[in-house]
């Protein structure tokens, strides 16, 4: 009988932190020796943590790498483990190692470097050129990373051809909307096109502007889903493997006779001299965990990205300026699940044109999520800056500037709060707003970690919505959800004064922003001549402002930050 | 008689301005017929701008290139031009346009993408595959594109043994200290390594980070430097190159028969129908500029990086916070070198803890700069912050929450004078203070543009000196330059009291931040291991503040910024 039982660990590494990281695969081997298991798998790069950046230029992160990996290496007694770790030959390479009883059988070294979106692999390694497959027993595997089964003929393919009955394919792949649905697509595709069972191994964790989101997957040679692990946890997932069935699919292929010839030659085998666990075989119930519902899923992403952005960075808690909109609630309610109400503090802080509704709203969204409020008003430090400035600004009507000088005394009373509590100030502004650069620099985009610069402002509203359905009751308040929005910083403001409505704003940011479309197409969205130039305009004279802005999590396909490499001096105009 | 009359036009482009870009190529194109030239050459990418970035990933935008191209094609009757554009086939190039008399010859696709520092070429290009050489009469030239000639097997050996005797390397090749020399040193060994003569081509202009400081070069087949453009402007250098001595040389190397049968066949000739120009031949004098000697490189390249900032991006004026410190005074003589005196703009904000010193000597740099210089003291706003904080910090002692304040204060009054007369606010931080942190977020921190936050503090210190030399006049105060560093924002507070003394930290963050030196060589450079150790914690924990900086003018070999990109969340540390 042709078997195997596979470990997936689904860790949370963290950059940098080789104690810590080795620590935790040490303990996942474990665990999966204690489950019998013939391999256990780990994310791409798991040693490092994902993605390291240029700390991958230092020699001595290399080194110390490989001295973490070693550890691991002597952990291995009685079990195959693949672990992600970089590897330094004349150069640096994504690598796999394959380790059985404390000796590295092999290392793996990705071929396709991915260099577009938040990725830079080509500023740091090297092409990988060998497809080796290996065989415990008498079964055969392959290993891989990440992109490289992306691509239809990448390695998946020559190892499968070349008689791999599983694919090990290990990952660091980080979470966008609709991602999920997309990658299971293609790798059941890659699975049935190859007859090959792939075991998807994925990270999960936060990092920085990333949120990995596990979400690993065993898909059979017919690319049917036969164990799913959670989203945004950790997890292991011990799968058994049933290989006769890959022999006798293949058998039935007739292409796949002329296909084996052209890859000939191609391979090493390499055998792991290693005893295959006979016992409890198929005692193990499979797990396939349902896929979270899309706004779940998005909610998700930002509280892992928020408690993990928190705790790998050693904070004691957060603080947010909260206004009694619509932003700042949601802001709240994802750090409440994110670090617990006990750790998060709200600061409230009118000016002469806080409404009386949203001063309720405040203490009611408070008092809803069970956190502390400090109130700290600004009217007296708003009077003393116009006095300090009234001599120089003398004759000149109030504009931007008076509305500016509000949000700056606000983040600066945050500010004063974070430096001494050591409470990281989590910023509020959405999507939209980091668009069209409705925000004030260093006043409402002060702080260190902006939790909804990625979602959205007509997504936001969704987002509370569901929120409150979850918790079957209105955590955040409904006048929040139906009151116009506005920045209350002169009478009577309304966002709609300088900005289309959002359901309108919206897809205009999604088209430029995430789509790069071009001036005509925006138009055919059904917008006028006028909103769409104004728009494109706004967001072009706003990078400046991003350049400036805190880390935040991305969840689209296309976020600010690593994703969006714009020149702040730009002369092109789209229209 | 074998020559040739070649035109290097290194002009200063703006990203994304195509109708500027090209008024300005046809000009020079005009300026080189003027003067006879049978070759007028532009620098990479001189079309769009360099780098364009995402503005890459645009499909309009490549198409808007190509069409700025098909206007300068219509301006070269008579004359060779090459033009750096963007190509698009099946995929997009770095291209070289080769154009004659209306019709585009050829295209040549950059072989040798940059993708470290601050390059990210394989996020946009595809890699070109050919080597052709074009003939003008009895004349062969090849044409390649920047990172093709640092390479000694690259496209200009190839094309030099395939006959071409001259080679046209188009560059947008960011400056940093002591590259000039560098580039010297190895183009003039290209050029006799293949006894070639060589014409590099500059573009000159500042792009955010970014100071191109032209110099572009035209140096012989022995490897002699015939003509040197200027650094630091545009400059347009017509060369008379006699080619006769390029074959002489040719035929007295045994090995090349040798090494030209190794290339057979990789290279394409393509003829271009010209007519040479034969008057006046050699009547123009060679002109070959000195290298400026290196204080006066470095703060060109300050100058230039500003100036460019500032009128590229249409503001209006700078404003600067004076303290009477070395740092803010520098970049008070920058501005006005850059802009003029009439719109530079100093603001002086006095604290309770600010010197009669300080104060002295901010007037006197304002009056010795010819700016105008505003006083808006900070005491009132401490004091009415410390009130609004009272009851919230009561029983706490003062720490850096008071500092920040300060600073903060400063940053919304600086930012206030920004949005109400639309000037620009350049901050005053040095790379000595950004490596450590030692600077407020939102504070000292905020304004648009980071003049000197690659210039180490002890070279901060030379360029003063080097400038009052050079205006034979303590333009800076001898007081400035030699009393000691102080933030003022605390009772005697002194840079010392954090920092090890600046000659000590100078050399621990060359060695950490640019050379990505270990623990071990940092302490061989003489430190004590307590200093080292918190230096380097310094600058692993304060990636956080840099990532929210204003862009600042790189000038050494490893800035912040796009060239050294490092995670926030990294529990890495190297001791």
């Amino acid at each position: 009988m042709k078997k195997l039982r596979i470990a997936i660990a689904q860790i949370n590494p963290t950059v940098g932190d080789f104690e810590g990281n080795t620590r935790k695969i040490i303990e996942y081997i474990d665990k999966a020796k204690g489950y019998g298991s013939d391999i256990v798998a780990f994310p791409e790069l798991a040693i490092t943590g994902y993605p390291p950046e240029d700390l991958l230029l230092k020699p001595q992160f290399i080194k110390d790498n490989i001295e973490a990996l070693k550890r691991v290496q002597d952990e291995t007694e009685g079990i195959t483990a693949i672990v992600g770790f970089v590897d330094r030959k004349d150069d640096i390479f994504n690598a796999a190692a394959i380790i059985h009883d404390k000796a590295i059988i092999d290392v793996y070294h990705k071929m396709y470097l991915p260099n577009y979106g938040v990725f830079d692999e080509y500023r740091y390694f090297q092409v990988g050129t060998r497809y080796p497959i290996y065989q415990i027993d008498n079964v055969f595997f392959g290993v891989n990373i990440c992109e490289d089964i992306w691509y239809p003929d990448g390695p998946t393919r020559v190892q499968a051809l070349a008689g791999a009955e599983v694919i090990i394919n290990i990952n660091a792949s980080p979470y966008h909307i609709g991602k999920s649905a997309f990658r299971e697509r293609m790798l059941s595709t890659r699975a049935s096109d190859s007859t090959v069972v792939v075991a998807y191994i994925n990270t999960v964790g936060g990092q920085d502007e990333l949120v990995f989101d596990g979400h690993s997957l065993v898909i059979d040679e017919k690319g049917e889903i036969i164990a799913r692990g959670k989203q945004f946890e950790e997890d292991l997932i011990i799968v058994d493997l049933d290989l006769e069935a890959v022999l006798m699919r293949r058998l039935h292929d007739p292409r796949r006779r002329q296909e084996v010839l052209a890859i000939e030659g191609a391979v090493e085998k390499i055998a792991i001299q290693a005893e295959k666990v006979e016992e409890n075989f198929s005692l193990i119930p499979q797990r396939t965990n349902t896929i979270l519902e899309r706004m779940e899923e998005i909610y998700r992403a930002l509280v892992l990205g928020t408690s993990d952005y928190v705790a790998k960075n050693n904070f004691k808690g957060v603080v947010i300026g909260l206004s009694g909109g619509v932003d700042s609630s949601l802001v709240a309610a994802i750090a409440v699940d994110a670090i617990g109400k006990e750790n998060v503090t709200g600061i409230f802080m009118p000016s002469p044109y806080t409404s009386k509704e949203s001063m309720e709203d405040t203490y009611e969204i408070a008092k809803n999520l069970g956190i502390k409020i400090i109130e700290v008003p600004i009217k007296g430090l708003f009077k003393t800056y116009l006095q300090s400035l009234e001599e120089e600004f003398k004759g000149l009507p109030p504009d931007a500037t008076e509305e500016n000088l509000q949000a700056r005394i606000r983040g600066n009373i945050l500010m004063a709060f974070s430096n001494k509590f050591g409470w990281l100030v989590l910023t509020t502004g959405n999507k939209s707003e980091m668009s069209v650069g409705y925000a004030t620099l260093y006043g409402d985009m002060a702080g260190g970690f902006a939790v909804i610069k990625d979602v959205p402002k007509t997504m936001v509203y969704e987002l509370c919505k569901w929120k409150n359905l979850k918790e079957w009751k209105t955590l955040i308040p409904e006048r929040v959800l139906w009151k116009e929005p506005s920045a209350e910083l002169k009478p009577d403001q309304k966002d709609t004064d300088t900005l289309p409505p959002y359901p309108v704003l919206d897809p205009i940011l999604k088209a430029y922003v995430e789509e790069d479309r071009s001036f005509e197409e925006i138009m055919s969205l059904g917008c006028e001549l006028e909103c769409a130039q104004k728009v494109i305009n706004m967001i072009d004279r706003s990078e400046y402002k991003r350049r400036q802005a805190p880390p935040g999590i991305k969840i689209t396909p296309r976020a600010f930050g690593k994703d969006r490499r714009f020149p702040i001096t730009n002369r092109y105009r789209s229209y």
